[in-house]
C-alpha cells in the first residue's frame, strides 16, 4: 500500500529490511548476484562506490561507468555499454548524497529492459523528495530509507522488487551468501506471511515507517516534491547572495541537498564546529575528493521549508561574517524571500 | 557501559547491530566461520536448529550434539566431543523459547577455553532475565535482544565478543560474507567510532536500548533475574492447581517461558484464539515437534510480575472452563498466592 505508492509501483514484492538503509541495498545486491556475474555500475560519488563494493564482495565481476564527482554518469555511454553486451544487472544510485547529484534513470531503464539486464537504484536519499517512477522507468530493484525525505528515524530499509527481480532470487541454483538479507526469507516474511519469525520483526521501526508515509501520502508526493525543490530554490539564492558559490552544475542538482564551495582561506570544519556549538546548526562535511572542499546543507522532510532555510542562512551569514567574511548583513535572507515569492508567483501561474 | 554490564562482561567489543536478534546471530556467527571449519552445535530445540542452518549457510561443517526437545544438552557428551577433537567454534542457546530449556554453560566454556575452541552462546532469551556470565563462562561471543527479558521493543541486536573473538574475525584470511553483519565494520563503527556511517545508526533503536538497560541497571541484576524467578514460580503453581500439566523437568525450565501440555480433548488453538479475543491476553503456540502439544506463556520484562501473572490464570482457568475442563473456579490465583507468599517469605528469610 504506502510504499509501493511513494516508490510509484505495483509491485508485490514491496517490503521492509530490518537494518539501516545499507541493509536493504545489500540484501538487494546479494540476493540476485551469484559468484562471476557481470554488474554494471554507474559510478558517480561515494555510493556508487559501496554499490562496487557490495556487488564485488557478493562475488560479481564489476564493469564501472565513472563520471568525476559534479556530473551525473552519461547516460548514453552507460546505454551503449548495456546495449553492447548486457550484464546481469546494472546498478546506479538515483542522487548521491556525496556529490548532490541526480542521475536520470529512464533511458537506462529502457535499456535494461530491452536486453534483459536487471536494474537496481539506490534510492536512499530521492525517496520522497523527488519523482522516483520504479515502474515507470523500469526499475526492477529500488531500495530506500526512512530518514531522508521520507521524514522518519533511520533504522528501517524500503525495498521494492519486480517480477523480473523476484524470478532471479527465487530461482537462482545457488544459495544467498546469508540468511537474515536473504529476499527469499523476506519475501516470506513479509509477503507470505510465512515463518515463525514475525515476532522480532522491529515493531517501533514499522510504526514509525507507516506514520512517515502516512504523512508524505496525506501532503501529496508531487507537492512533496515541489516543497523539496522550492526549498533549495530559496537555499541556493541566499547562498549566492552571500556570494558563496554553488557546486556542480544547477541542471544536475538534487532538490534535498547543497553542495557548497568552501571560500579559499575560509575553515571548513571551524564553520561546522561554530555554527553547531553557537547556532546548534549541523551541516555536514563532504566525502572522499570533496573532503574539505565543500559544504553539504540538507533540506529534507520537515527542513524542506522556508524556516528551516531562513535559520541556516542566517546562522551561516552570521560565522562568516564573524570570521571576517565580506558580504551585506541580511543579504542572504533578502534573497531568498524574493526567490520564495518568485517560488509562490510560479506557482499561482499554473 | 550499561550493555556490558548486562553481559556481565568487561569486552572492549560489546556492540549493537541494527537488526532482528537474529541480525546479531549471524553476524557473529559470519564473522568467524570460514568455509569448511568445524563447528560443534549443541541443539535442543528451534534456535539450537537455527545455529546449525546459519553457521552451515556461511560455509562451516556442523557437527550436532543433539538433546531431545525437553532437555538441555547432556554437558558431559559435549565436553566430551570437545576435548576429542576440539572444533574451530562451539555454538549453543542458553535458553531455547521452543522448549523452555535453560543450558548449563559453564563446563562448557572451560572446555573450550582448555582446548582453543571459541564459543558462541544466543542469549536471546535468557538475558536479563536470568545469569548470563559472559566472562565467568568463557563465553567468546553472545548475543542478545532488546524485546525479551531486557523488556525494550525488538529491531536490535546486543552483541559482545572477547578478545579471542576479535583476533579471529580481525586476522582471518578471506572475507566475511557480506558487509552488513561484517563484525570488523561493525567493530569500526560502534567501537573505535570510525567510518561516516554514524549518521545511518538507527537512533530510535539506540534510544530505546538505553532507557531498556538503564531500567534493568537501576533495578539490579540479581533483583532482576529473581523476580523473574518468582514470576515462573507463581505461574506454574497456578496452573499445576488447575491441574495442568508442565513440559519438561522443573530443573531443567528456564525462568521466563512456560511450556504447558495442552491436555487431551482440548483445542490448542482455539483456548489461544479465545484468551485473545475475550481476555486481550496472547499466548504462544510452540515450534516444530511440539507444535499442538503444548502452549508457551512468557513472563518477561514488565510481564514478569504478579498482576500478569493471575491475569493470565484467570482468564485461562475462564477459557477452559467454558470449553468443560473441570477445575475449582479460583484455584489457580489461590495456588498463585500461596506460592508468592512462601516467596516473599523465602525472600524475608534471607
Amino acid at each position: 500500500g504506502r510504499a509501493q505508492a511513494v516508490f510509484q509501483t505495483t509491485n508485490a514484492t514491496t517490503l521492509a529490511v530490518g537494518g539501516a538503509s545499507r541493509s536493504g541495498i545489500e540484501a538487494a545486491l546479494a540476493s540476485v548476484l551469484e559468484r562471476g556475474d557481470r554488474v554494471i555500475v554507474g559510478n558517480y560519488g561515494h555510493f556508487g562506490e559501496l554499490l562496487c563494493t557490495l556487488a564485488e564482495r557478493h562475488g560479481a565481476v564489476v564493469e564501472r561507468v565513472a563520471a568525476e564527482w559534479g556530473t551525473p554518469v552519461d547516460v548514453d555511454a552507460l546505454v551503449s555499454r548495456i546495449r553492447a553486451a548486457p550484464p546481469k544487472l546494472v546498478a546506479i544510485v538515483h542522487a548521491d548524497t556525496s556529490t548532490g547529484i541526480l542521475q536520470p534513470l529512464k533511458e537506462i531503464g529502457q535499456a535494461c529492459r530491452d536486453t534483459g539486464a536487471l536494474l537496481m537504484v539506490d534510492a536512499v536519499l530521492s525517496l520522497g523528495g523527488c519523482a522516483v517512477e520504479v515502474d515507470g522507468w523500469n526499475v526492477d530493484l529500488a531500495v530506500g530509507g526512512l530518514q531522508k525525505c521520507l521524514g522518519g528515524p533511520p533504522g528501517l530499509a524500503l525495498l521494492t522488487a519486480s517480477e523480473r527481480a523476484r524470478q532471479v532470487f527465487t530461482s537462482r541454483p545457488s544459495e544467498v551468501d546469508g540468511a537474515y538479507l536473504d529476499l527469499n526469507a523476506l519475501e516470506a516474511l513479509w509477503v507470505r506471511r510465512h515463518g515463525l519469525e514475525l515476532a522480532a520483526v522491529p515493531m517501533a521501526m514499522l510504526y514509525a515507517a507507516r506514520e512517515a508515509l502516512e504523512l508524505v501520502l496525506e501532503e501529496g508526493l508531487a507537492g512533496r516534491w515541489e516543497r523539496h525543490a522550492r526549498a533549495s530554490r530559496t537555499l541556493r539564492a541566499g547562498l549566492q547572495a552571500m556570494g558563496l558559490e554553488l557546486f556542480a552544475d544547477d541542471r544536475a542538482r538534487v532538490p534535498m541537498i547543497t553542495l557548497i564551495r568552501v571560500p579559499s582561506g575560509v575553515d571548513e570544519s571551524g564553520v561546522r564546529a561554530q555554527l553547531l556549538a553557537e547556532r546548534g546548526i549541523e551541516i555536514m562535511a563532504a566525502f572522499g575528493p570533496l573532503r574539505g572542499q565543500v559544504w553539504r546543507i540538507g533540506t529534507m522532510g520537515t527542513n524542506a521549508a522556508l524556516p528551516s532555510v531562513l535559520a541556516v542562512l542566517a546562522a551561516l551569514e552570521a560565522v562568516l561574517a564573524s570570521r571576517g567574511w565580506d558580504a551585506r548583513p541580511g543579504a542572504a535572507v533578502d534573497a531568498a524571500l524574493a526567490a520564495e515569492s518568485a517560488n509562490a508567483a510560479d506557482d499561482g501561474g499554473r
